[in-house]
Parts: structure tokens; sequence; C-alpha cells
């Protein structure tokens, strides 16, 4: 049971269309289920929506595609929203036989089906792009920011090195509540987008570029040393990360 | 002419305190000036209050005793707020000759003197030590989320070594609208936290450690791997830009 | 000549079922055996069970086939125990063909033929992972600790940023003599787990995660930072040298 | 009230020396003292005997003296045994003035004070050195096992380059129920011990050395790819974590 | 005898003022040196300026201050411009018993005797530095490159997080021929400035940060990853380097 | 509109080819374009050659072919010179479609459409490579510089432990105007040449090389420390970005 | 001309079977041939036996197969032993068109074609290697000391966790004049073998381990540390190098 | 008893200046001796210089004055040559108290007592350095050198950015038998001289350098990445290390 069947149960109590009697049995039922369901090589966990404000997110490295699948069916038949990250089409393969509905979009590999448990975000969520090579992980972030609730714009290929393509966007930028910057190789874009707004940063440096980017250890360091202190950063490539960061702000 | 001077015209203009032509001509002198003061060696911002809603904060370190002396002068003779962080007792000696009411706090190690110009933040702000070692860098946040305008809680020396201790305190974690996590050695505090909230975490790894701790290496390492996704990271010792990130947060 | 041979053949002389010349000749026989085969590329230990209560491994890593079955074969000849680690399927089709019993376990990726030759350790060994990913390591050392006579007991899927799923277990974790703890990513498990805990903590990072994990050195360094002060740590992914380590404590 | 007191009072009461309503409310009393003492810096752990079998240990490092002394007055008034590590002298200075009885070990840099509730272990424990130069950590774990109640043997400056000066040794290493092992520089004397033994092998890596042993990289790394299999390893130069860890399996 | 003074001799000669035999006699006795003077410790190369453009400079680091004095004695002998960079004070008072005319720079730490010898740049040389705290280092490569023959321009503390501060400055960017720009921390400078002009940017990468800066490895590898393709680096905190560079580049 | 149009047009206007009020009108219209077409995953720059002297050059690295043809369709249609640098051969086969007239030059992947619009630089441009192992990354840098308008000479395998190699090459190293050197292994070369010559060096570590080469950081610290101060450094691999700035001082 | 056809001219003037003038021909005509021959790509060092006592080896990684076949063919056609390391099988099937008589070694990965030029050493050369895995890199430096004119001894898997292995071999160590020690993993063979002998050790570590070995810098930076004394080491997997060096240790 | 008693001792035999049955007591006595004393710090290995034909040399790193004191007091009492290496000017005052004889070389660091038991090696040993900087590593190597019965050449300031200065000398460095050479920075000379002679070549990265050479980093992996094949390598700054290797090759 989660927040917004939580909401509705009273509701529907408030408006005299349920008594309190079933009303009551169905939240101690509820409380009686095992807040997790253990797998033998997973425990999913059901609870995490109302702890943390989103069903628990399956990471799909390092899973087969019979566990992303058997994960996937246990948290969709809680009626929770669904979403695997990093996920090769072979577990899309697995998912659809057993949840149906689930959608695949390839460029940030997210296995996903909307269910209605998800809160609005309060304000636009915009996700800025250093170069074309960052889309995968800029997608990602702004895939998984909209299934959580929040309205997302893209600002992407606006790197330091063609300034006015970024400073021509200035309006947008100062539209956002929260802003994801996406960069790989030197990593400086955060820092410039933090210069000119007063709104939270969160950086994710992309492990794009070659040689000495190190598959983005130079981005990261960049981002860590940025001389604009509004600029905190996520692992490398978690787009996924900074989208859940950026919907908990947007949500507060 | 910060945010608050702005409003405090405006305001008497709107009671009739003060007649259109004198605040227009307040306004256009204050637009006039050099949004920075070029000082040779540094470039003091006057218009980052209004860009981004505190006023430049002076980082102590690499610069000598005079240049902080005459940056300190400088913002404080427009109004602001005052805060250099990093600061020797020398660079605060330098400063009480220029801004005799600046005041020094020796742990955090932070010069400061308060002025009128900063809004208040929506919520409580907390900030979490793991180890009585890490006080440094969490006072360094303490206070500055405090300067910045935001209601802090400080909860200290609860490592997830003796998890009972920081149970025990789970209703203070879920009292904050933001919080910050302050770990050296493992830096495995942060995820713990995230797991119990559903607020964004802002985790400062410290260079509390020894060995293969390399100078808060593993620290930051941990904390950008978090298997718990509400945590984002800053520079290892970076109390301060915990603090700023927070703030914008808390002020959203 | 193995312990469990040599005792074996003092119990039947004490009993009078064999002779004390008889038994004199096979001692002196096992005694001029080399203590290890010469191979050309390899020297087969066959007095390592003597020396360290477990015969030799096999460590398949950067062996061929071929090296991996005739080392394989000699062992067995000796009524020794088979164990090899990190092996491909190609190297257990040729041990198949010279030691037909063997089998083969495709998740840790060992080939394994049990014979009598080793003791019970004293209490339960427990396997604790933080993530599905981490099983393949996790499953290397259970089956290892089982081949080495230990009574293994498994938990899984019990990550830090969920601690419900860890604290509900602490019976099993009580119970235990030795722990064993698996994780990637962060690598903080083992510091709460020993937190919790009065026995010695063997701790294993993994080479699960991406980005700033770098192939693992994230979860050791946090292992090797641990705050809690009953942790040791082994090399990343070395599942078998846990293990090995943790039967050695529970035979004490 | 600790482990030994717990014993003291039942076998009073078993002897009829302690009438049970006394020994009752003193129980509850006990209960009703908070698990941990809160002094703002730190939360001093009092029942951390009871859970791990040892009293808190307090890290010198990173504190200052004050802190040092007034959680070290906390330690000592509730019974338990004090040790602190990494101590400076002046930290001792101030523990003197506050714990009369408290001695200092200049070598390991240890503040102790021993007190009647630690168990003893049930066999020998081994520290060996490779050089004269790892001596300062040896004394720390060496120290530190006989404090936890264990019978300690050292065998100072047997590096492997002289492998004569170990192995005229071996009855000594065979004697033994666990082996710390020390050694800086290429840290290859773990592997060599293990491969003689069948007892568990704690290794500690010590910053001793110079150009790329890299502060204590290069001797970690040598454990860590240790060939033996009977060797785990704990932080560069923690002479105390090598202890505790030894210490508990020589209760077991 | 240098460059200006075999030219010298030359207009001399074609001016009558110098006899061909007397000018041959001169010419044979210089080519007779050796183009080196061995003061066993040290090689002092006499023909560098011949064939660089610039005679030898002497690296202060790591060498005594009478190895200092008795190079630059060598040098000013010769007729030669004295450089001597990163010299410490005492290495000073040394040089000045030996060169009286020497002069002492104490923020880039150099020591100076300017002779006839240099030949004049084509354009101008700007030298941008981030911050505040990176003076020194700048200060080296301006001082270095005024004496190299350059017109040198500065524009200091223009880092990222404040653009208006730079592109304020683009009329000075522009009038540039070779640009250095200094900036520690991210090292995002040079990106950004490079993408505004159209000729070489030298990037010199400072020490300045803290943390993840790892002592300028943040913003070298920033600077080797930059996506401004006009950027070439030299090692940290080489503003020695860096002018050299810019005033080969300027004098083609 | 670019450089050479532009001074086509004014020419053609001096000359009376063209009246005035037409060539207002085409101006006019050329100013109004947008300086970069946004395709939505990628900004091209069209102004790029006014402001730098080249168009814009694609990185085909992390880019799809489909990406790729669009953007070099872009650019050709504005009577762009192509480069298209890291181009896989499916790259190549997708620009065919849209771009019939362009070629790949495999052993460096490039993609390239000569047209108009590049001035010729002043001197002659020498790529020394030290092994045949470096023959792409030379190449790239070599082909690169040729579309760019230099006259480039080519000098390989001349590595320093065959200083005969190139020490019989000292004529063409002193007739170049700007020399690029590419190395692998130690990355010496780079060093021994700028000694040699008095022109700029911009020094290129290749990954060429295995174990303690790390894919070209060994080559890369060795030109950062370069003893010779004539030397500046580009990104591993960069043969592009050498040709690049090489070009520009070529152009000065 | 190399060293031995320069020794049977001079032999056979000696003994008057060649006349002086004809004698006199030949060593001007060999003379008059370049040092080198430039095939564009590659210059192939035609004195090198000559100035090094081997001719010219070619390192096959990187280099295409025509270009390993056009460089072999050259070598040969002086009358020079061939030695092609790292050669794919793809690269012999070149060769052999080119010179017929080459042979492949699949294990050590060598072309090899001896001719009449190599000089004996003077003692026993021993190849030590700690595993099985570290054949192919014993076998690279067995076969090219032997190629070298080396009598060569093999003794394999005789790691330092079986100690026992080693020491019933000291008889063959301490016969050899120069001895290479071949390990992975920790790299502690070179340090105990060393500790055991009086004559050089050419220490190679190997890329053999997995997880913290790091591609073979755990055993680099243990053989780096080794505190014997007597240890020198060469890159990873870089058996080629060590027999060269023992090889010209051996010809001393 | 040493290798030069043991021959005297015989001689004399031999010579009738001894009767053998008190020659055979001294053996027998000699050989009663512990191999090693065992100082309780430290075990002083006396058959050092039959097994390895010098004495044991003391490393003063991280041994206490009287550490270092008691050990040599050992040595010389034997009559075995006293080498302690790193000693501080204050382990020298507390060895002069017990060794009156022995002498402080300052530069290199060294104490000495040169005693009648070291054998002379066969050629000439060189010891170049490339930099006025590496003096002290390259004194420490040549007088470790000269003590352990060599003739050392030295050749200093010789540096790869000014070839000339090395290749005026190429006599001296042909006429070597065996090579060190010393270098900080790039460490490219190494490779350089290795090119130009055919005998083995020691090189000894130094930490002299500032940046990107990391303590020396930078230039131990130019040397392990040597395109050179006649080049091993020791420890950086380990002037020792390589004297003892190029000595036990002079001697064989």
């Amino acid at each position: 049971m989660n927040t917004s069947q939580i909401k509705t149960l009273l509701e529907r109590v408030a408006a005299g269309h349920l008594d309190t009697a079933t009303a009551e049995r169905q939240l101690v039922e509820a409380l009686r289920e095992r807040p997790f369901e253990d797998l033998g090589f997973a425990r999913v966990d059901h609870h995490r929506a109302l702890r943390q404000g989103f069903p628990e997110v399956v990471l799909g490295l390092g899973k087969t595609p019979a566990q992303v699948a058997a994960i996937s069916r246990e948290i969709v038949a809680r009626g929770s929203t669904l979403l695997v990250t990093r996920a090769a089409p072979d577990a899309y393969e697995a998912v659809k036989t057993v949840v149906p509905g689930a959608s695949y979009l390839p460029v940030p590999r997210l296995i996903t089906l909307q269910q209605q448990d998800v809160a609005r975000g309060h304000g636009q969520l915009l996700v800025v792009a250093a170069g074309t090579s960052d889309l995968p992980v800029a997608e990602e972030a702004a895939c998984t920011a909209e299934l959580m609730g929040n309205e997302v714009e893209r600002l992407y290929d606006v790197g330091v090195a063609g300034l006015h393509r970024l400073l021509t966007e200035r309006r947008r930028l100062h539209a956002a509540r929260v802003i994801i910057v996406v960069a790989g190789m030197e990593g400086a874009l955060p820092s410039v987008v933090s210069g000119l707004v007063s709104v939270p940063v969160i950086a994710v440096p992309t492990s794009i570029g070659y040689g000495a980017s190190f598959g983005g250890i130079a981005a990261l360091l960049g981002m860590l040393n940025s001389c604009a202190s509004g600029v905190s950063v996520v692992n490398i490539d978690n787009g996924f990360g900074a989208a859940n960061i950026a919907s908990l702000i947007n949500h507060l």
C-alpha cells in the first residue's frame, strides 16, 4: 500500500464511500505484509515508497535477465511504478514475459512501467548536457526525473568551448528550480552554469572522453573542485542518481 | 545594493517615505556601480547576492592576510555579510584592523560579520558527523549554514560501527528538510542516513583517517558509490560548499 | 597420505586390524614420496593438507584447460579433495575427461570433487552479501567453505541503504562463529555487521559497481578504513580466500 | 556494568552473598543507564564490552588532548579498561590529570589503564615483524593484544631477504594459535609465514619504506595479492586493528 | 658570444670600425670556447642562446645556494641575462655576493639580471589567472615573459564561476597574440578562454585547491581534456615553462 | 559566410563587380543567420571559422553514425571544410550517403571534405614520431594540419634509443617553424627534439606500450616533466589537437 | 656486416685466404652502407649488432602484419638473426611469406630465425617463475636468452607460499651466473631468491592476478621495494627486456 | 669470519704458519657462532658477506640513533665493513660514540668504516647524473660502489635537453663495464645512454621535480617503459641499491 493508495482510502472514508471497519481491516493487512519480499537472491523493498517517496528502483547491472524479471514482477504486483536502470535488451525481453505493459527506452537503457503512485514536483527540472556524446546519461536523468513526477526541460550540446550557445539560453536556466548538468572530458560546465543561477546544481560526470579522461575521472575531479559553490556531484554516468536527488529537492 | 536594501527602498516608496525621484536616482546610481571591484589581485563581486542569494564568500586558502583584509573591507563597505573560510589566525588579525566588528570561530576557522541581507530558510537543516575528529568540518558546515539564514541542528559522533547511537535519533533525522553528513575513514554514514529519510543528503568526506584513507579519498569514493540514491557529494573537507548547497535547497 | 588416512591407519593398528610391520612400511613409503610432483609447468603440493589442513587448491585463472586437467588428475590420484576456482566451462570439460566424478558450479565457477579428507569446523559460518550482483563471489565463498567442512548459512541482499533488512536478521548474525561479508560499491556493510557482533568479520570487496567504483577499489578502501575494529580484508572478488581464512578460524 | 561485573553479581547471588531483591535492583539500574554517554562532541559507548568483548577504544588521532581526557574519564569511571591509540604525549598529559593511574607506552604511543573486565584468550598470539623500523606498529599490536587478555610472543627482524632468520624460528611459528605479521616495503613476509603454518595470519602493512613504497601502498597491495590463502589484511599501520581481530579469534 | 654580440661585431666590420683580421680572431676565439663550462656539479651551457634564443635558465629547486651562486656567476660573466626560478631568499643572498646587480622578485621567487642579449617579441602576450591564489604562478609566467623580451598584459581573478568578469574583458583577450591561462581547482578557464579567441592558449595548472584537487592533478586533467582544441598544457605550477613557450611563439 | 567568402565579397565590391546594395543585403542576411544550428542532439557552430580560423570539427567518438552524418551535412551545406576525427568505417558509410564527396583516411580514421575556406600557414610544420606504432596518431596530426592549410613534413621512427637516426635529420628539424612530436612508451623524444631547436614543440603522448605505460600515462608524465622548456603537451593520442595548435601558431 | 662477419673476414686475411685489397674494398663498402634502412614507417638499424651485441629486435605490438614482414625481410637480408616479440599468429603468416625459414613459438609469441652472428655467454642463466600462469612471460625470457647465445635453465612454479619447493632447488640457484625471476600477484619471489644468492637478479612482474593486482602493479611495486638489495626490475610482462639485460651481463 | 679471513687462515696453513689443529678449532668456533646476532629489535646477519659478497648494510631510515649505533657496533666488532645509508647527523653522532673511526658523508648521508674484507671489481663503474639536483642520489650510488671495491667514474649534469653535453663524453661511456644512470623529472637519460653502449644500465629515478613528477613516479615510469632494452630499474632515490647491483655485476 503506497502513499497515494493510503490517501485514496482515507478520502473514501471521509467521503463516506468506505466504512471504517473495512478501512481498518485493509490498513491492518497492509501493515501485516512484510516490508520486503525475500526472493532468495534479492529482498524487494515494498515500503520504500512510504519511506523515500518513490518505489524501489532496480539496478540492472550485474543481474541476470531472470533476476531482473522476477524482481520486476514483485514490484508491479504491489502496484508500484517500475524502473529498471542499465537494462540490456535481453533483460527487457525477460521482463516483458512477466510484465507485458513494460516499455523500453534504448538510449538511456531503461525499463519502465508507470503506475499511479507518484506525486508531482513543484517546479521545472532542467537537464543540461555538454555534448552529443553525453546524451545517454542525460536521457537516463531526464526520463527518470519524468517518471518521478517532474516537469523536465532539456538543453543539450552547450559545452564551455562555445559559450554563446549557453548564454543565449539564460532564460531557460533561470526558469528551473533545480538543474542537472551532465558533462564528460574536463567537466567544466557545472561551474559555469552554477555561476549563472541561484538554484542547486547536481553535476554528473560522464565517461565520455579518451586518454587522460580516464573513464570520467577528469570530469569527476573537475566537478568536485568546482570554484562555484552550488555544485554537488554524483558518481560517473549516474544519471539516475542525479535525477533522484533533483526530484527529492523538487518535491520539498 | 543588495536584495534587502532594494526591498526596503521599494517599501519606503510604497509607504510614501521616499519620493520616486530620489528612489530613481539611488537605483540608477546602484546600477552604475561596477558589478565588481577590481583590486588588481582580486575582483570583488558585488552583485553576487543578487544573482546567487548570498554575498561573495572569501576562500582564505592561498591568500595573504593583507589580501584577505582588503577583500573583506570591500565586502563590508557595501553592506554585505562577510564570510572568510579556511582563515588562519593571522588573517583574522589583519581583517580586524579594517573590519573591527568581525568575529573569529577557531574550530571551523571562519571569519564572519553578519549584516542584514540574508533571507531565512524554510525548514531545519541537520548536520550529522560520524566521529569527534570530523568536528572542524562539521562546524564549518553548521556555522556557514547558520550565517546563511538556516536553523541548524547538530548530531555528532554517530558512526556506523555503533548503529544504535544513530537509530535512537531517528526522530531528529525525520525532522530535517535537508541533511549534511560529514564522515571520514570509510565514509559509510551518508548511505545509512539516506536510507532512513526521504530528503536530500549532502555528503562531505573528510580527510580524517590514516593509511589507506589517502587523505579522504576512501571516504570520497565510498560516498560517490553510495548504494543509497539520495546522496550527492562535495569535495573532501568542503563543509562550506555543503552548507551553501543545503542552504540553496532550504531556501527553495 | 593425508591426515585422515594417517588417523585411520593408526586406529587400525590400535584395534589390531593392522600389524605394525605393515603400518611401518606404509608410513615409510608415504614419507618417501616427494612432497610435490613436478609436472614441468606446475609442482603439485601433496603435503599441503598436512601442513595447512586442506589440499592444494587450483587457481584456474591463467592456466590452460590442459594444465588444469593435468593438475586435477594429480590431486585426485592421491586421494585429495579437488577444488578449482575461477574455472571456465572449457576447463571443466577438460577435467571431466580425466576426473569423471568432478562437478561444476556455474555461478561461482568452481570445479569440485569431495573426498574423505576434510575435518569439520566447530561452529556456523555465515556469508552475508550486500546485493544480488554480489552473488557469484558470495557463492564462491559459501561453496568453498562447505567443501572445507563448515556448516554455512547465507544472508543475501541486505545492503546498508535498507538497514531494516539487516536488522531483522540479528539473530542469525549472532548465531555465527565467523562471518564473511561480501559487498561492492561503497563496501560499507562489513562495518555495520561488525558493529553488531563480537566475532571476526572477513570482508570481501567485489568489483560490482561502475564509474568511481574503479573495479572494486572503492569497496576495498571502504573496508580497509572500516571504523569497526573487527574487520579484516581480502583481495577484490576473493571469495575463496575469505572462505579459507574463515574455515581456518572455524577449525581452531 | 560489564561482563565480569555481571558474572560477579550472579555468583554472589548463587553463593547467597547477595539477596535477589538487591541484585534485581542493581541490574535494573544498569539497564536504565543510557548505553552511551553524550559528551556533545563524542558519544561514549558503555555497552560495547557487552556487545563486542572489549570496552570502547579511543582513537587519539584528530582529537584534542581535552577531548581525549574527557572521554577517558568517562570510560574509566564506568570501571572499563582504558586504551587510547595514536596518543601524542600532550594527550597523555591531559589524561593523567583526570585518570592519574593511566600509563603511557611511547613506542606504540598508547595510553592504557588495565581494569578487571577482560577475559583470557585460549592460545598464544604471535607478532612477527619484518624489520626494526616496523617496531612501533608491531608494538601497538602486541601491547593491545596483551591488554585484551592474550599471551603474546614477539619475533622481530625476520624479513624475507634473509630467510634463515625466519626458518630457525619455525617452532615458535607452529606454537601460535593466531599470527600477526607486520611488514613494510614489499610486504612479502605474510605470504611466507602463512605458507609455513595452518592458522590464520593477520597482515599489517606499514608505511615504512621510501619512493615507490608510497607510504605503505606497495606493502598493502603485496599482502592483498598474497599467493598464500590464509592471509587477511588490515589498514596500513593498523597494529591495533590487527590485535583486536587476532584477539577476537583467540577468544573463540 | 651571443647573438647580439655577433650582430654588433658584424655591423662594426661592415661600418669599417673593426678590421676583418681582428674580427676573425675574435670569432675564432669564441668558437674555441667550450660550448659549456663544467663546474663539476653542473655544466653551464653558453651556446644555449644561440641554439634556443635565450640563455640557460637556472632551476633553483634542489640546488644549494652555493651551487646557484656559482652557476649564476658563470652565466653573467659571459654577458648573458640571468634568470633563476624557484629561488629561495637564501639563494638570492648567495647570488648577490657574486652578482651584485641581481634583483629578487619575492612573489614569483625569481632572481634576475637583464643584459642586452634578448630580442623583442612581435605581439602582446596576455597572462590570465583564475584566482588570487594563482598569482605566484601567474607572476612567474609574466615576469619571465617580460625578461624574454615580450610585452605582457595581465588579467587576474576571472574564474569561470563569475563569467561576467571575463566577458567584460573580451577586447583585451582579442588583442593578444598568445595567451597563458593559469588556473587551479577544476582548471576550466583555459577551455572558456580558448573558445573566445583564435590564438594559441598555453594552460598552466596550479596546485591551488584542497581535497580532491590532489595538488593540481584535477586542474591538470581538466586542461588536458579541454573540449577547446587550442589548448596545450605544461606541468603543474610551471609558469616559467609556459612563458618560455609563449615567448618562442611570440618571436616566430 | 566564412572569412574567405567575406574577403571575396569585399574584393568584388572594390573591383566594381558587385554593387554595394547587394553586398550589404548579403552581409545582413549572413548576420541574421543563427550562429549555430540546433539539431536537438547537437548545435552546429557556423561562426566558428570566423572566431577561430577553422570550421567546427566533429569528434566522432561517442556519436552514432546517424548523428555524425546529420552534423556533417549541416557543415558542408554552409560551404565549410568537413573534418570528422576518430570516425569508424560505419560513420563514413553514413556520411557518404549525405556528403557524397567526402573521403576517408583509414589509418588516422578521418572523414574529410576540403572546401575553399582555409588560409595557408606561414612555414613548415614537422611531425616527428618515435616508432612505427605511433603512426595512426602521427597521421591524424599530419593530415589534420594539411587540411588546415599547412605544409607538412614527416619524420618517423626516430626513437631516442637510436639517437643517430634523429641526429642525421637535424637539417629537417631546423627547417620547421613548429614541430609536433608523437611518442609512446617513455615519451622522451620531445625533450630531445626541443633541445635541438628553437621553435615551439607540441608533444603528443600515445597509448602505445604495455604494462607500466598505463595506456599512455607514462609518456604523458614524461612530457609534462620535460627538462626542455619549449615543450607543451596535449591529451594522450590527441593528434588532432596538436595539429590544431600547431596550425594556430603557424598562421600567426 | 656484423661482428662475426668482420671476425671471419679478418681471420681469412690472416690465414692468407683473402687478399687485403679485396678485404679493404669489402670493409669500405660495408661502411658506406647506411647504418639504417628507411622503410618510410620504420628505420631498420643495421649497425645495432655492432653497437649493442645483438641485431635490432622487432616489437610486434602495434605493428600491422605487413609492417612486421617488411622489417623482418630487411633484417634477414643483411644476415642478422631475427627476433619478433609479441607477435600474433597473423604476423607470423605474413613473415613466413618473405622469410620462409622463420619459426613461431606460440606460448611466448615469438618469431625467430637464428643466424650465425651471436656470441656465447659465459655462464648459466636461470629463469625462475612463481606460478604456472607466469609461463608465457618466463618462456619469452628463456627463449630470447637462448637466441642471444646463453645456456638457459628453467625453474617453474616455486612461489613463496610453498617455500620448500624453492629451497630444495638451492643447488640450481647457486649454479647460475645471473637469474631472471618472473612473478605476478604479490611479486615476492625475487626478494626471496636474491636473499639466497650472490648474483644479480632481474625481476619481471607479470600481469597475472586479479582485483588489487591491478594488472601487475602490485607485483611491480613489490619488486621495486624489495628488501633484498640485488634486485633490479623491468616493465610488467617484459620477459624480453629481462633476457636482454641478463644476456648483456652474461656476456661481460 | 668473513671470506678474506678464511682465505688468510688457509694461506697460513698452506704456508705452514698455522698448524691444522689450531686452524680446525678456529673454523669450528666460527661455524658455532650464530649466523646472526639477535639484539631484540634487530638480527644482525654475520654471514651475509659469505652469502652475498658484502656485509649487511644498515638502512638508517626509520631506526633511532641508538638502534643504528647498536647495530653498527655489532657489525664492526666482527671485522666487517660498515655502511649505514640514509643516516641523519644525529645517527652519526650516536655511532661515533661506539665506532670512533666511522666517517660521515653529508651529501649522500652515509656512515662508513672501511675494513679489509671487500674484493675488487673487474672493470670501471660509471655513475651518470642528469642534473645538479640529482647529486645526493648519484653520490649515494658512487660512494657505495667505491666502498664495495669498484673503480668509479662520475659524469654529472648531462640531461637530454642538451645532448651535446653527453655526446662529447662518449669515450667515457664506452670505457665502463656497467653504468648507473640517475635522473629525475622525465627520466629519459637511461634510454639515451643505453642506446649508445652495449653494457647493462641500472636506472635510478629520483624524486627531483615538482608538480606532475609526483615525487619521482614520472621518472620511474619513464625508465620502466624505456624503449632501450638494456635498462633495468630500482626504486626511486635508491642509489645504494643501484650500486649494489652494479657491483654484483662488476664482480662477476
